[in-house]
């Protein structure tokens, strides 16, 4: 089973608390890709990046099983490129710089091979990059996800609103969500969005855990309490990536499932803040992930009789 | 089994974005007594009020078999009076009025019949008088708990550090935990404050849930995703009550079931927020309780398969 992956592959500069980077590799679709290529493989990767991007990454992106078919090379241009420094509290931050690059007039191309698709997970882009992939899949997948931000509900909401009734399930943070559903209840949140299309909603919530809702039913995974965040960069990303990759490598749709994929990709999102980037995806073993999982069985199981 | 109770019994004014109360009997054990006595009789109840406290108050808790015989009536005297108004995301509010009234020189008294009591929940007052309940007990109960706020931080830190000494379980919220351990990490607070005495740690998130730390286990248990949150005040002192009466009623300190009092805490407080002061409280039968418990079942469960 495959998963095809629609983002951007970037540089990032980062300044945290505990450290800076100089320009380190990142972008949605990297995170993503490492994540889900724990679970399935081929990730099949649509994406973009300019000269600049370093062959070994690509290397080792293909190494893990990364299909790699829908990345174009623009030699004579740079990649994406955002610079940002988080705050003591690591869930705010400021975006330094932002170049396009590359990015700006990005035309996505599915390739032959990637249409049999059957699990789409779209990164955070433009609404009509978005929709122009969808369009270009001659087949209907069997789930489509997509994530989003703020900056294309203030410049392109109309275009968003249309791809949301195209996809399955959206995955956006708390704020997000607000801002979409003009609710502040994250309840209401959910059902104003439902009815704009996506069947699956996953709230994240960064350091307070992520909510799934589907119909009337609600799921809450945490965040894993951790010593220290490193760095937050890519973390909704991976658990995008987390979560997708395991349903893609399960092939089951059920909400009970849904649940199961919200927790895997709290546990990747949980080792992507440990460090800078992508390193901590790239050290941890299949052993690695099961023993985190089972701390975040630990942290949410309890048993309770029911008297009455 | 009874549990005992210390704390205030109050007046309060709120303003939220959703209404405007004129004063109504609210105060930390108050709202315990509510939320314990749902599990546990008698909560024996130790406060102090003015003689402008309801007759029909105290007999409702009495019918709800609370007994009054620690609560001071100062006939001339008013009782504590607080007045505050939430901002509107709930999690924050500005204090209008501090009139401390009767609390200003409270000097408990354990009444010989509380003596043997196993339970012991020491509400939100001054370190001095939390420490003057535990001399005055002269047999060591089962289960101390208590709670605390950022103002015996700030004035009495010496003297709330020394009650720290004398408890099992301390509740809390997180920027509490943040002042009093100076770890931002909840993980790095928690073995903090893990030292200075109580076992049992609770933190409490508002809308973000709850943590339990113990030893080096945690566990979370969420809250309760709400259409509305029609008056947050006292959901953390219902909580502990729902915590602490589970807990005097089950008669069980494994961590297990300190699990189990979390989400039953939770419950109670999902309750408490739903309309003013202790309204709700009120009005909740068992069935209601059960039927909530089983919404944080189906919000906590999953299934995981580790195949690995």
């Amino acid at each position: 089973m495959s998963l095809l992956v629609v983002g951007s592959m970037a540089f990032d500069s980062i300044e945290t608390p505990f450290g800076k980077t100089d320009r380190i590799v990142g972008g949605a679709a990297t995170y993503i890709a490492w994540a889900a290529s724990c679970f399935v493989q081929p990730v099949q990767q649509i994406s973009v990046v300019g000269g600049d991007f370093p062959e070994q990454e690509l290397k080792e992106l293909q190494a893990r099983g990364v299909d790699l078919g829908g990345v174009q090379v623009k030699k004579d241009q740079k990649s994406f490129y955002w610079a940002g420094r988080y705050h003591l509290d690591m869930n705010s931050r400021d975006t330094l710089v932002t170049e396009l690059n590359v990015l700006a007039d990005f035309q996505p191309v599915v390739p032959e091979s990637f249409q049999s698709a059957e699990y789409v997970m779209l990164g955070n882009l433009s609404p009509v990059v978005q929709m122009n992939v969808i369009e270009q899949l001659r087949h209907r997948p069997r789930l489509i996800a997509m994530d989003t931000m703020n900056f294309w509900m203030n410049t392109q909401m109309e275009e968003l609103k249309k791809v949301l009734t195209k996809v399955d399930a959206l995955l956006i943070n708390d704020a997000e969500a607000r801002q979409l559903s003009g609710e502040y209840s994250l309840v209401k949140a959910a059902r104003a969005i439902h009815r704009m299309g996506p069947r699956y909603l996953v709230i994240k919530k960064g350091e307070h855990g992520a909510l799934l809702f589907y119909k009337n039913h609600a799921f809450f995974a945490p965040a894993l309490p951790l010593e220290e965040v490193f760095d937050p960069t890519g973390a909704g990303d991976t658990f995008a990536g987390g979560f997708m990759g395991y349903i893609a490598h399960t092939q089951d749709l059920s909400f009970e499932n849904m649940k199961t994929a919200v927790v895997v990709g709290s546990a990747l999102a949980s080792f992507c803040v440990e460090k800078f980037g992508v390193q901590r995806l790239k050290e941890i073993s299949q052993e690695d992930i099961e023993t985190r999982i089972r701390q975040f069985v630990d942290l949410m199981h309890f048993d309770i009789d029911l008297v009455q």
